[in-house]
């Protein structure tokens, strides 16, 4: 069976013996003839995919009650795949999920690393440095480069760790964040596996 | 005895009798004619300043073996006024920095409210939202808003409140910074405090 989830800049497609992802600029549905079981939080796709037969959106089958209206179906899909634990999906947004005992506990939304380091590069040309993943996150900074990767980090850091349970780490940033999460589990189909979820309960 | 605190955007001069902010666009330092000490982040304004003998630069009187040479002059006039505690420094950029016995522990730098309302925007339109300041931060977000809101501002808290001592809050936005730590003080003259130190101690 294939799936894709779809992003903003981004198609990923596993299942089926595929396991790629696609540019989301110019992409058209109707050039795919496999049945698609579909997530998407991208604008321009979503009208394009509804009039597609191949193409089914897993969209109505999720327990919306278990969330709110305008969560990312993305998000959904991690949470549907995990039982207990905090899930963080790295990608041009860093959103962090808690589920509890197969209950999503609620959830925030943090910006990814290009929109962070914009963000910094913004303010002034002095704040324009790539982040330090390295950076040792029990010290205090004392040079500019680790005083806005801690800024970035080290915030996020204490957050996640107020929480207990197992952290999984998904998305296509996934392997930057694990040096601050030594504990943490990759896994780069979580949503899948969700959407795997979403379906069979669903049918 | 007059005091200037330059930044990027705003002059704000204190003293003999002063309390007010002149933009630093088109500013010309030959327009005022009594004697100002000051400190300058403003790369335009720092060549035109070294060129009038009434506007005295406290750069060189920083006992900088204590901080960091690519460190922020007004983050370290801060410091320089602070025997114990954390300041918050909330501008265009939020400048943290610990201070503990009079000496400089170290300290991070976060993007201020705008910085971070346009990164958030950056990455979808579906996050351009108004930072709720009034979240409630014991509870897991379950909306969009808060879901951003507590991206940016929990998650910076939960760092801060890692930290023993004091809080003091200064800078343009620190009303707004206050409702996430009740137990803080603001102290919007504390940049000037630490100034008169570096003067009387430097002279």
């Amino acid at each position: 069976m294939l799936f894709c989830d779809i992003g903003n800049t981004t198609l990923h497609f596993f299942g089926d013996g595929r396991d790629d992802r696609v540019s989301a600029e110019g992409f058209a549905p109707a050039t795919v003839a496999e049945t698609v079981h579909y997530l998407c939080v991208n604008e321009r796709l979503n009208p394009l995919l509804q009039r597609c037969d191949n193409w089914i959106d897993l969209r109505p089958m999720i327990p919306w009650e278990k969330y709110y209206e305008s969560m990312g179906v993305d998000r959904i899909a991690a949470c549907e795949a995990v039982e207990n634990g905090t899930i963080i999906d790295a990608g041009s947004a860093v959103t962090v999920d808690i589920v509890k005992a197969g209950r999503f506990q609620g959830g925030f939304i943090y910006p990814g690393v290009t929109a962070m380091q914009h963000a910094y590069r913004s303010i002034s040309p002095h704040l324009d440095y790539s982040f330090n993943f390295e950076l040792e996150l029990a010290k205090m900074p004392k040079n500019s480069r680790d005083a806005i990767s801690y800024g970035y980090l080290r915030t996020f850091c204490s957050e996640v760790m107020r929480h207990d349970g197992p952290i999984i780490l998904t998305g296509g940033d996934a392997e930057h964040f694990v040096s601050l999460f030594p504990s943490a589990t990759i896994d780069t189909h979580l949503v899948f596996k969700g959407m795997k979820t979403i379906l069979e309960n669903g049918c």
